[in-house]
């Protein structure tokens, strides 16, 4: 199965960024985690977007704040699809890094999720794998029947607890 | 191969959707277009979520604008990928569209494209399909290809341009 | 009398909602509270929806964050008047679920009230309900003119402070 | 049965507000325009508001730009539901009347629709109208009805459309 | 001398006011502090400001958060020129009532001050004052002098602080 | 009587800042327009707000756009009132002018209008002088009750209008 | 002397560049234009950044729209001053590209100048070789001086237009 | 070697602008620090200006919050490069010190770095200075080698804890 990589533009970004490491464990989905920066180490960045497919990713999970550039240079140089999660490490509250990772100019997408959107970029980039992965599919199905259990039975217990009151 | 389902709120957003159905065409990706409203036929929306895979769509973009909950829906009911596009439709000039599609919260995740940015959701569908397809694969290297020489091109008119008047 | 539904996406909505709740009890008006997620329970949202004026609904109130399509997913399938309050939850402070709850396209409205603004959805709702309710009219009169005497007590209070000490 | 009021602060906001008589029209609701400026007419807008209720009407529409208080002063001074329509009426959009509308503070809701949302305001005073009114009620059902149908059919054209030239 | 009012919508917002208090008190200005509210004291809003003049009052301040229409609302039913500090009171940052504040139509001026700018609102009122009044103007001339003299100390501080680690 | 001074940043402004002329010219105040670049003539900025006064000005409006810092520093040099008129004319739609001008530091204030808000502006100077001026107090009391007039008017037209299709 | 960079991310973005062309060639400093797309050819925008030294550029001027990462990219690979253009090229009226290019991370500075900007981008270019360039200082002192009586003679006319009309 | 002046608008700005002396004290670069208010110390704010070149300086870095005007009226009277730092320092998170700093008319240009990016500033500063001196070149290859190889082994070590945790 193709790897995802979960590349992160600075080391401190990896309390936003471990919610992806968690969740694609969770679906039994193998990744590398990387902190390789579009700014500090260029190179670095070019290369391994140019090397990754060989290398066995299939995905790509890049996290920045920001000018939050990352995803798009490694977008640039790869035909994988890439994800971009802007996080929010500014005086702006992430608006900056949004509009940096999503308004990327026709020939070269990004994926955009949420501002510390970490989860989704997984479960995104899991959806993207499963389309030639008939397991992952179905763990796929089942994480999202749970999570479904989950509202419902908050709901069964929130009116359990105010029809008693009433 | 699985088809790209190309799902607009309404037939007025067909001109700034229309870039998304010529780059399949191009890249020779067979899809198919709707016009569904989360809002006004939330029904057909669900219904053709649920069994878009079944009905052999690997990829499903949605575009609408203003309170754009299209893909959100859509996301919700099925395991596909789901691309946004947020389309500028309002005197916010699509800032509400983006926000309402790009702001998923954890669980069904929205990969987000710019603004009108219909071309690169029709390259991102691609990128997605072609990780289980060679020959897409090899006719996205060969488009990126002719894009990275047309700037070339670009660059070098410009420079001969300018070097004449010098 | 009709019911109040109070529906919020999450429980962990739960803090920011209650203030409606408690209104509604102050106001004497029945009401019921549900987690229904438009994303991750979107049938459940519809089915509530389409049920609710024959459960004795008369007015829904909607509470949800980030891309907050709850409101409009419900009054997709509902011709009862249909009360959006934006959650505050995400890193953009709340200008995200506004403009997710307000923008919706002509055909489909959504009754916007304040960011965090349960105790004005419930105040609305009421008024909604007074128009065909003369009993609640008189409690919502005698809740005004109260509302009215603090202030003007407020007033009293600090210009008897502020008296005495020039 | 109840009027409608739709009160705009400027002649010049006829075009943007008239959407919403014809809606009402539509719908059989009978109503009253009124040119009422919160700023210049201060004084018929407290008196419109008190005495709104007494002389027959059961809901209140208000459209302004700008910093669009009229919304906002007439609620204060009636307890009849106010529907707020923000209007596009200067350099900044129609943000800085959407934000004057929607975030009232607690105790004085305002049911504020988007941005230039005449229709939608129409629609949602029928809808609290039609709590008390079945003729009503059914031809609201029938409008969606029909709306939904309209996309329906969009929805086919376009399917034929381009089914035939693939 | 002409008085100066100090108006604010909340008790809640004294905090906020009170540098304006102060500030006035070193200038020697006389002022009354009023609790009053635009949405929930709107009679009293408008009777206070048709009758403020020939109360003695110069200059209303005005202070609000939110919907600010309090220094609109003043400002429409008297010719006082009228101050307004917007409150930083939501979810917003204070954006909203800057908006709320100062775009108001033409006709009906604020002159609106920065957010959360009590200080310099009460500066304002005795600019406006000293037009007529010479001791007035002195102390401003006077308070303004050890304002800048204050800036050159501090500069004259930080050179000889790190002048001597230099 | 003082004069009021009306300066723009740039004779690109003149169109922008003309209402407040002519306003003046209503009102029968005199005023002198001048030219003066925060940016671009900086000494003559200074110069012109320090000698303001003894030259007979009693108010300042001074309208500029972009980073507009005309209002501002005009504002350091004088403890005459100043107003600002931030204008629209870059891709920010005046925003940014209008932060640039409001939201000065504590100890120089600026009293802004809204964007492009030059009519308010010389009401705004109008009113600071006539708290000296009983002829011009009576000139603002007959401008508004013409303005409060038009608005009952239009409101009469607009009922007319519509009670005859009825 | 060194040359100045006029880099831009496409041939489309040449008419709001070329006015940083026509400023360098007024101040006659020699430069090169060129178009390079951090998306498109990032292996060009790197190649370019780390000769551009050795191939006798002084300073980098980069400008792109959207989510602009050209200027960012650049300085990334060069340690020659960088500035950036954001571009007005989007729905966004080219606040995405000034985030986007303002927003750097520690370590890699971009010197950015408005939006649309071209002319204050070649003026900062020349202050920056003018420090090793009396010739150039000269020159820049002379232009400036030129822009100064501009607009003081622009304040003569408006004050004789308007002295004969008064 | 030319100084870098380091101008903050206030002493309380000291904490967010002490990175920019540090880092200049790391690249051996002398400087000034310097308390100078636009508003406040007007006069003191051009004569610093107007003699900083004659004085020595060859860069002058300004740092301002809310409408930050320092950086532009330097700029207005010197043609050394201004380097502009909006400071994160009211209710609006430095968008509005970001807008009033980066806006500039054409004419006078401020080379902008990030909200409260002090770091940045002063490497820009150590860049331009390199221009024309070999010595600081060689230390700002140094000092980005480190920096590149920070990241590469912050990458290293990530790599190494979770390639042992898997």
């Amino acid at each position: 199965m193709n790897k995802v990589a979960l590349v992160m533009g600075s080391a401190s970004d990896l309390p936003r960024v471990q919610p992806a490491a968690d969740k694609l464990d969770e679906l039994n989905i193998p990744y590398e985690m990387r902190v390789i920066s579009a700014h500090r180490t260029p190179i670095q960045a070019l290369e391994f977007a140019q090397t990754a497919q060989e290398r066995g990713f299939g995905v790509i999970i890049a996290a920045a704040g920001k000018a939050a550039h990352l995803a798009g240079i490694i977008a640039s140089s790869t035909l994988l699809p890439v994800i971009g999660i802007p996080i929010k490490a500014s005086a702006l509250e992430g608006i900056d890094a949004l509009l940096s990772t999503v308004q990327m100019p026709a020939g070269i997408p990004v994926a955009t999720v949420a501002i510390d959107g970490a989860v989704n970029a997984a479960i995104l980039a899991a959806q993207m794998l499963a389309l030639s992965d008939e397991g992952l599919k179905e763990r796929l199905v089942k994480m999202r029947k749970v999570q479904t259990e989950k509202v419902i039975e908050s709901d069964r217990n929130l009116r359990s607890d105010y029809g008693q009151q009433k």
